[in-house]
C-alpha cells in the first residue's frame, strides 16, 4: 500500500464536517480511486468541542490554522475558513511557503488574490485547487478548464448562487414578494441573517471572475464585474416575464469581444427552453460556450455540506494522482491583463418596466422618449389601474444598444408621468 | 518552447477532420493549454485524396492504420477508424506495444475490448483515453471519473445517442410517425443508411457499459446491458405521455443494487420537471447520482465533427499535461464482476398502451386480468375508436414488480380482444 495523502483542515463548518464525512464514509472506494488512503490528520477551528456529527479522535489540533502548514503530518491542507483576507490568507501563503498543495472552497479571496496565490504555487510547482469555489458540487472548474480545453471559449454564464436561485423560485411558485421569501429564507436557514453578498451579486460576481479567468485566459478582474442584485424584483416582473416566455434568474454572465472583457451579474430574463430558465430552487447551473464543442451544460447543487465537500474530496483525489497543473490553466505570466468591454454599446432586448400615472397621453409621451432615444418596442402591455391610480407598463425592445436604453429610462424616470423607479432587465436571446 | 506532442490520426472522416481543424484554429491556445503544442505529424485513412476541407501538407501518410503506432514521429495515437474489432482492435493494441498513448472515440471496441486494453495499457502505464466515445463533446468521462470522485455512485443515465432523440423529438414536435421521420433523417444525413445500431439501442448500449464501470467500479459487462429501441413508439404513445407529464426518451440506465449490476437502454416516460425530459433534438445529457453530490446533470452536443473532436483534443491535452491514471479510474484487477440485477424484481410504475375490440366487457376483462397478476392501475384513459372499430387503451400503472406486469402483458396479448401488440415503457420516477 503507498502512503496515505495527510490533510490538514481549517475551518469545520457544515463543509468542514462534510470533508471529514466523505473520507470515513467511502474511505475504501477514494482510496481505490485516488490509487492511495486520503485520511485527515489535523484540523483547526474556532470551537474544538462542538458537535459536528463526526468523531475528531487521531485528528491532531491547532488553535492557529496557520499551523497546519508546517506540521510534518500533513501533506496537503484544505481551507475552509473563508473571507478574503486573514487567517484563509495567511493560511494560503504558508502553505506554499511550506511546500505544500493547498485546496480551497473560498471564492472571495480567489477573486482577490487569486493571481498572487497561482503565481505562488506556479513557481514552487504546486497544486492550487478550488473546484468547490464555484458552483459547489458541480464539476465545472474540471469541466471548463479541462473538459472544454480544445475550444476557444466565446462566453460562460450561468446561475452560482443558490440563495437568489431559491428566492426567486419561491416567489414564482408562491406569487410572493422578495421580501416575505427573503424573510422566510432566513428563518430557515436558507439565506444569511446578512444576505447582501448572495442578493446583492456580489459572490456571485466572485465565482463569475474565477469562471472568467479560465474561460478567456485572463487574468482575474473582480473590480470589473458590475453586479446588481435581486432586491428590486417584484412578483409582477415574474408574473408578466411567465407570460412572455422567460424565466428571471440571477445570471453572471461572462463575454469576450474584440480582445475586451465583458463581466456582469444582473437579473435578467431567460427563455424558457434555455436549461438555465428550468434550473429551479437552490440549484446551480453553468453553461460554457466554445468554438468547436458549441453549449455545454453543467447543472446540480451549488452549496450544502455534501455538494461541496465532494467537490474538495475530488481535488484531494487530484492531487493524490500527482495531476499538477497551472491553477489557472496557463501560467500566470502567459494570462491577459484583458481591457474592460463598455456595457453601453452591447446590443440586445430589454425588459422594462415602469409605473405610471393613469391619464390620457401618457402612453404618447413615454413611447416619443423612447424613440427620441433610438429605441423600439417589441411588445408593451399595460395593465390595469392598481389602487393608488397607478398603471404598470410592460415593454420589450427590440434590439438596442444599451446606452440607448439607459438613457430613454433616465428621462422617463424624471417625467412626472412617471411614479416610482422604473425597472430595467436584460433577455438573454442565447 | 518544449518539444511538440506529435500525433498520428487513424481515420479521416468528419471527426478526423474535426480534430485537425481544432488543432490547427486554436494552435496557440492549446498550446498554452497543454504546456507544449499539440500537432498532426501522421494520419491513415481509406482514401487519401478525398477533400476533407484540411490540408494534409506536412502530415505522412500511411495506407497501413497499424503503421501509426510504430512511426517514430508519433507520441500519441487517436483511433477514429470506428468498429469493435478490425483495424481498429489492431491499431489499439500495436499503439500499447509500442509504448505509446491511445485516444479513441470507438465506444464498440472500448465495450468489448475495453477491460483488455485497460489492462495492456495499465501495465506498461500508457494512458487510455476515450472522453469521445460517450456523448461527444460533453465531458461526462471526466464528469464522473473525476469530477464526482468522492461519491459513491448510486445511479447513471441518460440520452447517449442524437439520432434517436433527433427523431423523438421531430415526433412529438410534428405529430409524425416514427418510419416518417427516420426515412427524411435518412434523406438529411441525420441517420445512417443501416439505422439499426442507433434505433435499437445498441449504441446507446455500448456507452452505458462503458459509463457503468466507471459509475460502479465494475468490469464492462456489454453483454449484459438489455437493449430495446425506439421503433415500436408510436405518435400516440408520445401524445398520451405529453398529456400525462411525460416525454418519451431512449434512456440509458445503470444501477447497482445489493452487489448486482442493472443495466437497461430503454424507452422510458421522464417526468417533464427532469432535465433529461428537455433535452430535445440531437443533443445528449446525462445524469450522475452520487451519495454525497445528489444529482449531477450534464447536457451538450453528443456527435458531429465539433464536439466529438473537442473531446478527443481535451484528452490530448491531458496526455500533453502528463495525467497518467488508470483507463477506469481504479486498475483493472480493482474492478468487481458484478453479478448482473434481474429485471423481474424491479419495483415502478409503468405505461401500458394497448388496441382492443370496442365492445362490451373488454375493460372489464383486461382489468381482472392485471387484478390477478397483482398490478393495480393508478389512472385509465380510453380513447376513441378508430376507423378500424378498435379504441386505444392508455394505462399507467401504480408501483407493480416488472415480472407481474410482464405477466399481465402476456395474458392481455393472448386475449381475441386486443388486437396488435400492446406497448409497455417503464416511467422514470426520479
Amino acid at each position: 500500500m503507498v502512503d496515505a495523502l495527510k490533510i490538514g483542515i481549517a475551518g469545520l463548518g457544515n463543509v468542514g464536517a462534510g470533508v471529514v464525512k466523505v473520507l470515513n464514509q467511502n474511505a475504501d472506494l477514494i482510496t481505490r480511486r485516488a490509487g492511495r488512503p486520503i485520511v485527515v490528520t489535523a484540523a483547526s477551528a474556532r470551537d474544538r468541542n462542538r458537535d459536528r456529527g463526526i468523531s475528531l479522535d487521531g485528528i491532531a489540533w491547532e488553535d492557529d490554522a496557520a499551523e497546519l502548514a508546517t506540521r510534518a503530518d500533513v501533506d496537503v491542507v484544505v481551507e475552509l475558513i473563508g473571507g478574503s483576507d486573514g487567517p484563509a490568507l495567511t493560511l494560503a501563503r504558508r502553505t506554499f511557503a511550506a511546500g505544500k498543495p493547498l485546496v480551497t472552497a473560498n471564492k472571495a479571496m480567489l477573486a482577490h488574490h487569486g493571481m498572487e496565490l497561482a503565481q505562488i504555487a506556479e513557481i514552487a510547482g504546486l497544486p492550487l485547487k478550488y473546484e468547490a469555489a464555484v458552483a459547489g458540487g458541480i464539476p465545472v472548474i474540471k469541466g471548463l478548464a479541462e473538459g472544454a480545453a480544445a475550444n476557444r471559449i466565446t462566453r460562460v454564464y450561468g446561475l452560482m448562487n443558490g440563495t437568489c436561485n431559491y428566492i426567486l423560485s419561491r416567489m414564482e411558485a408562491e406569487g410572493l414578494d422578495f421580501a416575505a421569501v427573503l424573510a422566510d429564507a432566513q428563518a430557515l436557514g436558507f439565506a444569511e441573517a446578512d444576505p447582501s453578498f448572495d442578493i446583492d451579486g456580489i459572490d456571485t460576481a466572485h465565482k463569475l471572475s474565477i469562471l472568467a479567468a479560465l474561460a478567456f485566459g485572463a487574468r482575474i478582474d473582480f473590480a470589473g464585474v458590475a453586479a446588481h442584485g435581486i432586491r428590486a424584483i417584484a412578483r409582477t416582473d415574474i408574473a408578466q416575464a411567465a407570460a412572455l416566455g422567460f424565466r428571471i434568474k440571477l445570471v453572471g454572465l461572462a463575454e469576450v469581444q474584440d480582445g475586451q472583457l465583458f463581466q456582469r451579474v444582473h437579473p435578467a430574463l431567460v427563455p424558457i427552453d434555455n436549461p438555465v430558465a428550468t434550473t429551479m430552487g437552490s440549484l446551480n447551473a453553468v453553461v460554457v460556450e466554445g468554438d468547436f464543442v458549441g453549449r455545454l451544460f453543467f447543472q446540480g447543487r451549488g452549496a450544502g455540506e455534501g455538494p461541496t465537500a465532494s467537490a474538495v474530496v475530488a481535488d484531494l483525489v487530484d492531487i493524490a494522482r500527482g495531476d499538477v497543473r497551472p491553477p489557472f490553466v496557463m501560467p500566470v505570466g502567459a494570462l491577459a491583463a484583458m481591457p474592460r468591454a463598455p456595457a453601453a454599446d452591447r446590443q440586445g432586448r430589454y425588459y422594462l418596466r415602469l409605473s405610471v400615472a393613469d391619464r390620457t397621453g401618457v402612453l404618447a409621451e413615454l413611447t416619443a422618449v423612447l424613440r427620441d432615444c433610438g429605441v423600439s418596442i417589441e411588445s408593451l402591455v399595460q395593465r390595469g389601474t392598481s389602487s393608488d391610480g397607478d398603471a404598470t407598463l410592460v415593454m420589450i425592445t427590440h434590439e438596442a444598444r444599451e446606452a440607448d436604453v439607459l438613457a430613454s429610462l433616465a428621462h422617463m424616470a424624471a417625467s412626472a408621468s412617471v411614479t416610482g423607479q422604473p425597472v430595467m432587465m436584460h433577455i438573454l436571446d442565447f
